[in-house]
């Protein structure tokens, strides 16, 4: 009499009432082309730090730190997101460059250590399909005054983020890379793209996993396109939290507060279109 | 170089800076005791439906509908939460009573097929640590007025339920259980409490679960107890949903829709004190 | 010992701590250009109703309904308003033309009737400086969904309109007018521009007014732009609201909900840059 | 044809729709008792300053400053309002004793120098209506944590203060007074209660009212009554502001950040039950 799950679907808590719609599953079990959505802007800045800090935060299992321990802070606003009917929401992650040399599989990218996400709904299917290091924060437009881009990070009110842009000047875009030509292969037979460590509590045996591996998001495939870029410069300012502040991210602010800004490398503003869906999200091992 | 994880110690996405903080591990590694907090008030109504609307809600694993057809739907609006550094949130669940017979354990209470929340850290941590099906919407506070309690709920202002109270009368209350009596035991090894189906779904095999089991939280221990209580009359009325409406959701919304409503059943009003931090939470086999 | 007001300046209540900051005085005391700024979308969708119904709608003191009985529903969101350090907010207005025929001056134009905004900063200015009938109401940015696009507006959760575009297209954009040219001029010395009531009421005295007049805010002037223009499709539909949805605004709601559809007129997407700061706002007499 | 103000109701923008329905005009017409309604709890700090520093706080027209330059910060978190269907929304005011020497009047009381609010409809009542100098501000429940209460404020995300109550003892609560007692009758003439300074300016006149005059809230009459009174130990702390964090109301957050703290006098924390509807609010001459 109880309900069985169909081993073609995709599922999420609560399972009970079938299939789960999401970024991956549309109602009719259909899924995303991400090709004329979402359109997005971005900021992004990042600067040079210390190794030694950056080690600390590798995570178990067969990473390395990449050549420069440069750490990039961007954040995107997302609009006419399909899967979410027409809304929108906003990210902000925060990536340093790594190695994997797994039993099989090598790759190398960025290492996303936090994604935060102003909107719950994608950060739970981040977090349970596609291993996502997602958490909830508030990320309001961004405001621009003279000149100056300004974008915040808030948990509840306390603000732990400042990203400001300025001497920003538009740069003539690249030709569009072809989406299937070899430079976004694999070469020599090591992967490219986004890196994350997923990690699920089993319970009652709270030091033990359900999960804990590493996954990719493949650098290759999809329709994004970025539609105009700018370059100039930029700060990104992480705010000390008290445990009374953040009680639930103080860890994750206060690493980023530590980290020595030796100099910054870069800061842009872009405006894109369209992405891909990320079914094709993997486990690395 | 990587850091390792300490067995002694709870977890969460992100990983990388070091043992997570919730409900169940403060700042300090410590526990939260959950005597003098949160503070809440409750709503609940309760309806008597069809068996066989109810069965299709039962999760995979030896789960049998309870004596009585009987649907809850409750509201709880807390406050002064200790681990949350003194701020509240809200929560909304839907219950059935089941029977859970499995190959080790025998256990009979309430369902809980979902458990709207309007807060994205407890809900991260209430999936993955417990297996609570989490889900996010906007609750509220109820309005009050000549008599009449007005609960609603709302997702990206989609309002999806209306719950309402109407001729309370407050009744003495009864004298509080001695917390380790003998009628919280399990009776002939017949465990009692909440009964949840947790589910992770395994990145890239999309059909296959890295976790998959049922959980219970065991209905003694902790320092909760109720302050005041009313009884009286209510309605509860899930309003349909597109697709459109509830992108993610629209699925649950409409389950509780279609259900009948033969009679209603109850309708209370509560204020509490304390609780448990739910650590004791653990897989029926 | 008090304070005194400096006549050459702008005042708000309170007034205790110098003169107001806002869109027509900044920190310095100087002006904001509105050249650059602020960036906006909106959406407007026009239909014919009955003279009737709209003649209810004319204050007191001169005022005729003009040619045709069309009711103009639009929304603009705009971004990077300097005034406000480079925040946005969203207006939502409805007008009808008017004829203005007073002892001294003649005008014709539009009767803004009422300005509904998500931000109660220039809500205050609007009402008290420029006799704007400004009100509160939640703006969401308005969804795009497979080539609908849909605006809502809500107070406090009540979802009150539902605005839909949709069979756009872009139509090239008229060439400038030249902004100090001829056919801004007031012709035969009739004043064009938007119409208001402005009513402020007497303490304690409650029928009696403190203000009660009509002022204009004039079309010409300003470096207002439109960048981008769209065409196509669009409804419009105020929900019925009762006291209880709505108990401060339900009124005005169902004025416009009991409003005669007899036809579309137009439906528009348009785009823009630049605007004025209304010091040209002018009590008409 | 156009539309006639009945002089026996209140209006306020828009005038278009009939009387405006609010704290003082039911939906019939009819009026609000406050008997049972609000439900409310308040926190309250206050402190000795300088009193060169109040006097130049204090607006023309008669004011001199009361017998010491004590400045009372005090936030109102509210339940269950009748008129607004049985929401409920904050307040926070900052006050200091005042004597007014009119050609008519004579009163003593407190000044109402700002009183920010986090419900739009509330202030444009209260500023139109009534005089009081109403802005907006967030205003979330206080926290609670291990004996300390926690009251902040912010605009737009920006916390401009802290207010932190401790070591709180419930006390008894005095006896009820006679409500029409002769000790709430003005004394040898002089009235008691809340003073304001109303302040309207004139459309395109900016340096000139539509009006400016002294009201006052007597402080007499109504049905308010505390259930529950404890004092303790407490801080208030406003966080100086640049124009680009409060680019409205910076002016008002630095000239309370800017006063000095002598000692601090008292520290509450109240409940209370019912109120008035303030339709007794009248000018001093």
């Amino acid at each position: 009499m109880a309900y069985k799950m169909n081993p073609e679907k995709m599922y999420m808590m609560p399972t009970h009432f079938g299939p789960s719609a999401g970024p991956r599953q549309g109602p009719d079990g259909g899924k995303f082309e991400c090709k004329d959505n979402p359109k997005s802007k971005s900021v992004s800045v990042s600067f040079l730090t210390n190794r030694e800090q950056l080690e600390e935060f590798l995570p178990p299992g067969n990473f390395e730190l990449g050549e420069e321990p440069v750490v990039s802070v961007f954040a995107s606003y997302m609009t006419e997101i399909e899967w979410l009917a027409g809304r929108g929401y906003n990210v902000l992650g925060v990536t340093f460059p790594v190695v994997f040399k797994g039993k099989e599989d090598r790759a190398q990218g960025s290492l996303l250590t936090v994604l935060w996400e102003n909107l719950c709904d994608p950060i739970l299917t981040g977090r349970e399909q596609l291993g996502f290091s997602k958490v909830y924060c508030e990320l309001p437009d961004p405001t621009v005054l003279r000149g100056e881009t300004h974008a915040i990070a808030s948990w509840l009110g306390f603000k732990f983020l400042d990203i400001k842009l300025t001497n920003m000047h538009e740069i003539p875009l690249p030709p569009p890379a072809s989406p299937s030509g070899p430079s976004n292969e694999p070469r020599d037979g090591v992967l490219t793209g986004t890196l994350h460590y997923k990690y699920m509590p089993r319970t009652g045996e709270w030091g033990t996993p359900d999960a804990a591996y590493t996954v990719l998001t493949p650098s290759e495939g999809g329709h994004g396109r970025t539609t105009e870029l700018w370059h100039g410069e930029g700060t990104v300012e992480f705010h000390k939290a008290r445990w009374e502040d953040m009680p639930t991210q103080y860890n994750i602010v206060n690493a980023f507060h530590e980290l020595e800004i030796k100099e910054y490398r870069s800061a842009t503003f872009s405006r894109g279109i369209g992405g891909k869906d990320l079914s094709d999200q993997r486990i690395l091992r």
